[in-house]
């Protein structure tokens, strides 16, 4: 899933390149770490990417690996749910009844391993049954940002060495203190919205809980039995309704299992996330510029491209990050308030600055 | 006096374009602000500017009524007791005996009327008499960055309502329990580096204190006597010891006198001092840029004429600063440290940045 169009990293991230496609930690952009991330269990011509329709030729650029007809336009955004339903269609188009993942591509993952070998078991759960699989994150801080997935405590299986509970309930985003409760009670993971299930079993989910969008979902994978069609894919769009695979799936599905996963998994949502995935110096800065002098700084953030020179005074605490054409400075702490900039930037004369 | 080349305002001052010749308060020029400033008692034909010999095309392109031959281009810095001496040398070739102010280029006053009245007051009391006076200011903090003057208690004298107090001793920069005693004891006044005199007072006293630096005086004075000569200037300068007025004449005097000022006046050392100065929102924040958004931010400072979008977010305290080929952030507080930046651009590659 590589459609968003979130701006929490303006002014690195633009309306014309998302999150997904920057390198943000590292030197792959987020979307090329999650296609190398699963790349030891899915080789590319079964990796399917959807985006935006604006994205196609950043996704080919990026990915060159993956076959043009493996990399959907939507036409337009509808959520989750259709991506899964379309993604469903064209793989029963393809390999009726094989197991396939459906994962975020602007998340960062520090131990791959770990991770690869939880999907693993994901995979084999979702291969064994007609039941939902997912992916939840062991929780360390009472977030309150996140859906939970509440757990049976005993596992019901456990596979290559890794534990499968069946979710008892999906829990929205809590206050601070149900998010602590949470904490304690041992029994609650983070939502990752990572899924894995067998694309027969998705599809006779959608047809129980969301029949228009299963209506749609046939409908495309009949157009699509002699190979890849744009005008399938985006008259499905056109049609589909707006509604997460949370809402409109897995809180009504009868059977969902979870693996609960510690892999150093952070959702990278905003410029606090990077600064404190990224390796520090002894003053506890992150230094990603060309050009930079700094004195008497702590725990700070400088990103730049533009050449100029930086210079940073005694700060504390504080981001700085430009671009060619923009600069945005914020106390690390509250840099998710760049949205509220962003939000500005709607009306002229800053239009051109999105 | 307009001859220094300090760096306190690095980006936006430069060695090419120091402190004294830029808008940092108000829409004149620090020195433009000084000449319009005295410009009801001394006309433009009796306004001499003393400056590094590589800003003179600088000084007469902000200064375009003052004539040429009254802009002194120093081939070579050598302290403010040269450029008293050589003021002196012009003002007794042309005026002899007439009474003279030597001031700074880049401080800041507010309330000019009073100023003004001061000055008056101090040309009357040096036109009266063979003694040197000078302007100091009522401190109100416990400065440990200015010299100060300790006055007889008593005013021995007072002019159009300003009271004239004797000397008693010039005191050096204190440490802060010196300048706690000082403030308390209110007889002290903070050292300005405003002088007033007859040019032949002050020539008397060279002869008596300075008397290698007199000859010198002595000698373009009379080179001077067909009019201003540039040899002549810079033979004087090349010759010329490097000593300041205060300690080779002023703490040496027999008879000095000073006049308390207060009209709001400020040295104007660093980036704290113009957020200072400057007016401020509701929020305490001070924006001086073509393209900017705030959200979340007090007490900060913004300074921009590069064209960029600049957006701040969170911030308390912060600075920024950016020119078309420079970025300066600082804790405000902390602004004075800009030196250390500073000297650090002195080696490549780093030097096309001072």
């Amino acid at each position: 899933m590589a459609g968003g169009s979130g701006t929490r990293f303006w002014p690195k991230s633009r309306v014309a390149k998302p999150k997904q496609f920057l390198q943000l930690v590292g030197k792959k952009t987020m979307l090329q770490q999650t296609v190398a991330r699963i790349s030891g269990m899915v080789p590319p011509e079964r990796t399917l990417i959807i985006t935006n329709k604006s994205y196609v030729g950043l996704v080919q650029e990026q990915l060159p690996d993956v076959p043009a007809e493996n990399i959907i336009g939507e036409p337009v955004g509808r959520n989750t749910a259709p991506v899964a339903a379309a993604a469903a269609a064209i793989i029963e188009a393809r390999t009726p009844g094989a197991a396939m993942a459906v994962l975020p591509s602007d998340h960062y993952i520090r131990d791959e391993a770990t991770f690869a070998a939880i999907l693993e078991s994901a995979f084999l759960k979702a291969e064994a049954g007609a039941h939902l699989v997912t992916i939840g994150i062991r929780p360390y801080r009472p977030e309150t940002g996140f859906g939970y997935i509440q757990t049976e405590q005993e596992s019901s299986d456990i596979l290559e060495g890794n534990p499968v509970h069946q979710v008892k309930r999906f829990a929205e985003k809590p206050d601070l203190k149900t998010a602590l409760s949470f904490l304690e009670s041992g029994d609650f993971l983070w939502n990752s919205g990572m899924f894995v299930w067998r694309s027969d079993v998705i599809m006779d989910e959608f047809e129980n809980h969301l029949p228009e969008l299963h209506e749609l979902a046939v409908r495309l994978k009949g157009k699509l039995a002699g190979g890849m069609s744009v005008p399938a894919v985006e008259a499905f769009y056109e049609a589909a309704p707006s509604v997460s695979v949370d809402y409109g799936i897995m809180e009504k599905a009868a059977t969902v299992y979870v693996l609960p996963g510690e892999f150093g998994w952070n959702d990278v949502g905003s410029w606090q996330a990077i600064y404190e995935l990224e390796d520090k110096d002894e003053q506890g800065n992150v230094a990603d510029a060309e050009n930079l002098l700094m004195t008497g700084c702590s725990n700070s953030y400088a990103y730049s491209r533009s050449g100029r020179l930086i210079a940073l005074v005694g700060l504390e605490g504080i981001g700085v990050v430009e671009t060619d054409d923009a600069l945005m400075v914020c106390r690390i702490e509250k840099s998710q308030d760049v949205r509220e900039i962003v939000a500005r930037l709607q009306k002229d004369p800053f239009q051109k600055y999105r």
